[in-house]
């Protein structure tokens, strides 16, 4: 039976004892981790979130009572403790923070019972994800997740200090809003009291926090909710929160400036990590020609090697005809591998063909001079000189190559390829922080799905003022937009851009990217109205806090630092949410029905 | 046409612009408050988020060209400009924080022009609210609207620190969650992924933060986003923020001790107010005995006088058989306004039948000795004499009397009585911040809609333990519970309770109010079966913080307080939300169609 805490104060959390409580009068209060008699001794380890607590119950200390009792404590059991705090002396356990002191119980309550847990509470779980997520606050007693939780909430606390004392304000956007389909799925939220209407859940506060730079806000931040109605991918979750900016009378230096010191200030509070600024840059068409990615991974160098002039007019026609007809070769050098094995190089080939290439070229120069490839049998003696001369091939070196028409085939399979090889040849070095601001994206990208220029980013981002009047020109892709990316070890922590400010410009935009005039109107037109009276420039940039989150404290998921995160089909195993309706006037209130389809 | 601000850098916010920028050369950027040519010279406030700027164009300084530019300036402008600080020495204009200097233009770029706006931009604005809704990004830019926005932001950021300072970590708990309607109605979310099938957006987050306590969390607090779907009642919002905060370890005493310096702090920050601890404390039965109310406003006396024994068998029949029937007769006196005009009475009479009470019965004693009363003529001297020997009536004072066999509806007539009457008599001292914990609030009340028991708070309340025993009884009524409210001058700033922490003793509960065991599991089954792991007692409270930040800042509406609030029927004006769907397949991938009741 559960016994009441009645006239017990917790002195401290376990973590918290230091020495200047020894020879003192503590209550502690905890989860049982162990408890085991040994030698007519109880030795009774209690957890809280801080760390572990050794209680000691002597019979002669604690009388029969509190002994009988404490012999039937089990795992999980919640106890609040009296007695003196001892030093352990040479019995000191150096493998806990509190390993010097231990608690020598006069009194003991049972504040509740457990059940034996479906799996241990212990670091590093090997037990099925699946069944911790069902029984998630068991989960986040083990020590490990329950200290990323932590870290999370301080690295939202430091973000928060941080932007307050650079004069952002943080003001809370509505999240029942109005949907404005692009990009993502929204979430509707069924209207009740206005029959057949839907507020959408926000993906963003994009549009919210523009109008707050209208209505002269200044500087904004928010922690903001956000919801996309995605097929899930790995490693997604339906609602997720961003860290979220946006600055007045500011151009793109001000905004990398502020969060340069941002990342700075968190990384060494979090990760005791030295940044130094300013961070690398580097054009998105730079990225994209040297490391076949927008977010390069700058722990290891492997560069994509131009080859197409090389091997214009060879023998290999798939090289040469693909650089005739206007397309791209490249490839990456690999020192040292020329043995590499002709199964691992397969696996290569298939790799890059999920990348839509047609396939991957390889030319290995044996230490011994001997020449394995796929394709030098079709080369005269000159073409090869001028592929070792192109990429500095040398004896004992490989060579991979990819030739495609699309440029977006070239760099997205020898991206994917560098990226395997980085792993698979350890070339990444532990404990580096190489982050990287990516600029420059262009504005639009053409879909072939839809058949026409979507924006790359969204269509309020400023166009480079140099290739304005590009955009009048039939070939968008080469308008530039002031868009940057911030990438962390070949990951994107974060994104943004210098906004429209301007209502011509917008409206230009808008109607390039397809949208008639009448649903510019129906979609954005509160915008485009607010644009008429003043608006000041204006720049922002939002981070996946999640995904910060995830880096700053190692994980490998994100739901490795949310505390109670969604399944893999958007599902809580926990609430068993989303469920049907418990009365099926819920939905008649809302005017709608379940259909069939 | 709008310029670009490339090559400047804002010097400084207007109000920031402090003497020792005197002599230096700025550069300023904001909106235009308003411009006047005079005398040769041409006057220009900007205007910021931190205040207002005078700038000054004299043509011998700029050039003709800026001259001739600036004389084209309209309200809300948008304008960077740069020159020398100077000082206005004897013409300072003491009404402006920065009324000592001015600005002396050398150079002017329009970064963007305006339209009239709707309404002007000033202080104490009379433009109806529906107009200022829809131009919210507009009503935004008065300095009034503003300054509460910003305010509400520090608030925000102060609570968080203090609370960090305490150990309390700031955990976000999902949105998307599973609907466990009790209470108000829930807003539901379709599942496209899991077809009939729908999450429900949060009343508040209090499962998910007592499963956080049961996951060793300890202290949680979250500025959470929480979603109640009722009909709008004056100054309520379907989406509100709510400080939401749980402890470990702890009773009753340690909630309010720590919110009570959190009180402190924040009014001390904010509004300068030195608030003295503790807090007043007041259990509900006293509240409701001696003001008729759970939220006593105490910033004046007059209090609710009991009168059930002093009118038991008197001649006036309505009193006597009320008592005799169980009921209660209690009164207001109101010292020296026995001449109080019987229209005046009248309106009160006309007041109390609002709260149920059949009358009000009324006794003036005129300083000549002379009775005005509605129900003197039925009673004896020796009736009077104890009835104003029990209220202290003594010649010149007005007493008001209300009897009812309901309890209830005695004390909530006399405590809106009460209410006016304070308002009427000008009894209210301002600059008042009486505080005050209600306690003891009862567990359930009887609803006759339903015929069955409800939980005042909710169903996770603690009963107080020497109650336990009555919970096994019929009458329900007498059974208190551990719940506190935290009262400000009349309006309930918060609340909380301490929370069961045993499964037998929540499962009970349940069963009181009318959960069948099914259904109880179904709806909370996976909190109970939490309960079952070990729960630690914990306690926690709930400020809302759009009325708390309204309070601080002296709004008459939380509306004030919020960046974009929805109007009274739920809607967004500005972004007209909600909205009819954009695309028919939005709905048919959720599975729901929209039905004509």
């Amino acid at each position: 039976m559960a016994e009441s805490m009645r006239g017990l104060h917790r002195t401290a959390r376990c973590g918290e004892l230091g020495e200047e409580y020894i020879g003192k009068t503590v209550c502690m209060m905890g989860w049982v981790q162990k408890s085991r008699n040994k030698g007519g001794l109880i030795f009774t380890d209690l957890r809280d979130r801080s760390g572990i607590l050794q209680i000691l119950f002597e019979e002669n200390e604690c009388g029969a009572e509190v002994f009988e009792k404490a012999s039937k404590l089990r795992a999980e059991f919640v106890i609040a403790v009296e007695g003196e705090l001892r030093s352990r002396g040479k019995d000191a356990n150096a493998s806990l923070a509190t390993g010097a002191v231990e608690l020598v119980a006069k009194s003991l309550r049972i504040l509740a019972e457990a059940e034996t847990p479906p799996f241990p509470i212990e670091e590093d779980s090997k037990t099925k994800e699946d069944l911790r997520l069902k029984y998630r606050y068991l989960d986040l007693r083990r020590p490990d997740l329950a200290k990323r939780i932590m870290t999370r909430a301080r690295l939202s606390q430091l973000i928060r200090a941080f932007l307050s004392r650079e004069g952002f304000l943080e003001i809370e956007t509505p999240t029942l809003i109005k949907s404005t389909p692009e990009g993502a799925r929204d979430f509707l939220v069924p209207s009740r009291l206005h029959q057949g209407s839907f507020y959408a859940l926000p993906q963003s506060p994009q549009l919210l926090k523009q109008l707050l730079m209208v209505s002269g806000m200044d500087r904004y931040f928010q922690l903001a909710r956000c919801y996309r109605d995605e097929d899930l991918r790995a490693d997604r979750q339906p609602e997720f929160t961003q860290v979220d900016m946006e600055l007045s009378f500011v151009d793109m230096e001000d905004v990398l400036e502020v969060n340069e010191r941002l990342l700075q200030y968190i990384f060494k509070e979090i990760c005791q990590v030295d940044i130094s600024l300013p961070l690398q840059r580097m054009t998105w068409i730079d990225a994209m020609e040297n490391y076949g990615s927008d977010k390069p991974d700058l722990r290891f160098d492997l560069p994509l090697l131009e080859c197409t002039e090389a091997v214009r007019g060879c023998g290999f026609s798939v090289f040469s005809q693909c650089v005739e007809n206007g397309g791209k070769v490249k490839g990456i050098l690999l020192k040292g591998q020329a043995s590499m094995p002709r199964k691992k190089i397969d696996s290569y080939v298939e790799l890059v063909k999920g990348y839509q290439a047609k396939g991957l070229a390889w030319f290995g120069y044996a230490e011994d001079g001997s020449v394995k490839s796929s394709f030098a049998k079709f080369m005269s003696e000159e073409d090869v000189k001028r592929l070792t001369e192109a990429t500095g091939l040398e004896q004992g070196d490989l060579l991979f190559l990819v030739s495609d028409e699309k440029k977006q085939v070239v760099w997205n399979s020898l991206g994917a390829l560098r990226l395997a090889l980085g792993k698979d040849l350890d070339l990444i070095q532990k404990g580096q922080w190489k982050f990287l601001w990516v600029t420059e994206f262009p504005m639009f990208e053409y879909s072939e799905e839809l058949g026409r220029y979507q924006a790359m980013h969204h269509p309020f981002t400023m166009p480079m003022e140099e290739d304005l009047p590009l955009v009048d020109e039939e070939d968008l892709s080469r308008v530039r937009a002031k868009a940057y990316d911030i990438v962390l070890n070949g990951t994107e922590l974060g994104g943004g851009s210098v906004r429209i400010h301007q209502s011509h410009v917008q409206e230009k935009m808008l109607e390039k990217l397809g949208f008639t005039k009448e649903r510019a109107t129906e979609q954005f037109g509160f915008l485009l109205e607010a644009f008429q009276y003043g608006v000041p420039p204006h720049a922002g940039l939002a981070y996946g806090l999640d995904r910060l989150a995830m880096w700053m404290v190692g994980a490998e998921s994100i739901r490795d630092v949310i505390a109670f995160p969604k399944g893999k089909d958007g599902s809580d195993a926990m609430m068993d949410a989303p469920a049907e309706v418990f009365d099926p006037q819920q939905l008649k209130d809302l005017h709608i029905a379940i259909t069939e389809e």
